[in-house]
């Protein structure tokens, strides 16, 4: 392109922004259907994508990409599948948009209440799988919200097929070809440019690694929707039920080990550490879990329990391991847990409940859980039908964001010619 | 002092997240037992708070202040009956913490809901008026989040003397002093500081003029709830009732004039324009505004109107001058409010439920109106019962911003034991 980046991510910017507009009005049938038809033309389109992923494919090991990133930006018959399900399942939801409610009369004699509204244009910066391509645009669309996505430059090809296919169905049904704008240069500026106009763009959502996040969040001059880590925590309570904690506790680590809702670290109250980690340890051990404690884990679980150092407490393995502290009270595990986590997920495990009830109030985190596993954290799981990404931020949306955290709302006054005195 | 501002304030905020942490548990019955405790020393030191603020005024004299800043600055035994009056309310207002809602269960088994909490820490940054201590900090206090507040230099000694009483009253009850904390450093090296430690402050509300606002909103890496500008609309409607639109439009400019949701642009459409018009340019011109027209607007009402240039439909005056634009259409209205507004508060004048209804869901703003004022966009109005300021923002809270503004939710999520599968 002759233009420089600059101008054309302004051009981007002010097309989605007419574009959000019409797309605020749009009504929720006219959204479903253009769902419905870009699954359509992606079902009709299967052996282009697959063909233009195979071009990124083909790039991408010629450059050298390791066995998971190839993975990550592979797309196969069954992904493809995936993704048009996904969309017929947003179609499916309920649309938030123009809900109103809590219209009160106040003294004055005026109407008050609140109206769901989009939030208008939203950017979404990911890495190598295209298929958030669709999850993205799809939930944006359905929020009323037009969408500028800029994907990684390995998936550049895949990208711009699936772009094709969303533009086909939004003709369709006559949403402009803006709702959903895939940016078709790999030039680094043009994320740059995004997360710096505020005038075009309403809000970022970065997915994709640590380093990604935290580049654009120091960099943004528009809001952040994010999280950075998930360190998150399971105490077992001097009250727990035995039973109930190794369950929870094996599932929070080994059922997956690179969600960011898996548990990081376990912290056990002195008075039931004795018969619950001996248990523990024979689980990790057989699923080869490395373990690192303090040094009364070690006393109780043996030297092959690494000692866990101070950064221990403060680390995000995503790996097969998991570090362990045995602590004297409630007060130790809600401070370490506040000084050491993320505020992304943390669960307690008892049977009391008064000790449930404060673990609820004064964990300061996006999900605070009783008696549950850390992974059930995520949107599908939370009932919210799907999810744009999990929030740690206190502001606006916090812990899974679906549809509702795409959204704002706005004051709507009725009156009949009401002045104030 | 002997420690660098960043030092200080560094110990300050450290302070405020200890603070924060009891705030989040105290009891409504504690938090409102504070509020009145700090009503009570203020009443009982309204004599020492007098002398201090003198101290203020002598100095803000010597210094050449104007009497509009001068006022602003000025204590008197009425405006401390305000601020005692004001802590009394919002002891009477419903605690937001700890509601939970929409606990359901999931087919996992799992119960989720939300529970509202506290922000955390929350830094005010605010210019001559001293009342905004007690304002600001009571809301703070009612919603579980610990205070920084950070007045202008000039009002250093008034601030001080209500951070003693607001220090006493706090304990009295027993809550932490640093619940709320009064910045004793004149140096503007400590907002510097301020907005920039996300790891003790969770979010900034800055009170004051346009040129705080926005050089805070650039150099802030916390996130920032605010204003900057208020160019306000009022539509009057081809559908209008005649009556109604020059009643509204009247009040909407002039009950007064420096506030941010005072009108600053009146829309009229061309086949009412020669109805509403000449009447309204009557009362305008009786009540000294000026007006400045668009040429079809100067063709009906005469060359007394002053023909507006582009730089009018987006200037907010504070002042009484009013721009007048005469429109064909209501897109017309529409595409005139979301381009030059600033997306504070615009009203419509109409007896058509269609266009009424278009106008509520087409304009982005944080306050749409239907046959009201846009005069009544405040918190008190909206039955919020105090505010802390109105916000333009789309994320978190948008419009007037009371005590849920000042909250987030959490996830809960309640199991037996229940494991992801």
């Amino acid at each position: 392109m002759t233009e420089s980046v600059l101008d054309y991510m302004i051009r981007l910017g002010r097309a989605a922004r007419d574009a959000s507009r019409v797309l605020a009005r749009a009504s929720t049938a006219q959204k479903n259907q253009a769902l419905q038809a870009i699954a359509d033309v992606l079902e009709a389109q299967s052996e282009a994508l697959l063909s233009a992923n195979a071009q990124d494919l083909a790039q991408g090991q010629a450059n050298g990409l390791d066995a998971a990133m190839l993975d990550r930006l592979a797309l196969t018959p069954a992904r493809i599948s995936d993704m048009i399900a996904g969309l017929r399942q947003v179609a499916t939801l309920p649309d938030p948009i123009g809900a109103i409610r809590d219209m009160r009369y106040l003294p004055s004699g005026i109407q008050v209440g609140k109206m769901r509204v989009p939030l208008g244009v939203i950017g979404i910066i990911y890495e190598s799988r295209p298929n958030v391509t669709i999850d993205a645009a799809s939930l944006c669309l359905k929020s009323g919200n037009a969408t500028i996505l800029r994907g990684g430059s390995e998936a550049i090809h895949s990208n711009q097929a699936i772009a094709r296919c969303i533009q086909k169905g939004l003709a369709e049904v006559g949403l402009p070809a803006a709702a959903v704008q895939v940016v078709e240069t790999t030039d680094r500026a043009a994320v740059g440019a995004l997360i710096t106009q505020p005038e075009y763009v309403d809000v970022i959502v970065p997915r994709g690694g640590k380093g990604l996040i935290e580049r654009i969040s120091a960099e943004a001059r528009v809001p952040v929707i994010k999280h950075l880590d998930g360190i998150c925590h399971v105490y077992i309570d001097q009250a727990a039920d035995v039973e109930k904690a190794i369950r929870v506790a094996d599932n929070a680590k080994t059922q997956r080990f690179a969600p960011c809702n898996t548990m990081e670290t376990l912290l056990v109250h002195e008075q039931i550490a004795a018969q619950v980690l001996p248990p523990l340890a024979d689980i990790y051990q057989q699923k080869g879990v490395e373990l690192r404690g303090c040094p009364k884990t070690r006393d109780l679980l043996g030297t092959a329990v690494v000692a866990a150092t101070e950064e221990d407490w403060s680390t995000e393995y995503n790996a097969p391991i998991l570090s362990i502290k045995i602590l004297s009270s409630l007060e130790e595990a809600i401070s370490h847990i506040n000084h050491y986590g993320s505020h992304h997920t943390d669960a307690i495990i008892t049977e009391n409940f008064t000790d449930a009830r404060r673990f609820l109030t004064e964990v300061d985190s996006s999900s605070v859980m009783v008696n549950a596993s850390t992974r059930f954290a995520d949107g599908f799981e939370y009932g919210l039908g799907a999810e744009i990404g999990i929030s740690t931020d206190k502001l606006h949306a916090r812990g899974p964001v679906g549809l509702e955290g795409l959204t704002s709302e706005k004051y709507i006054v009725f009156g009949d010619g009401h002045v104030r005195t």
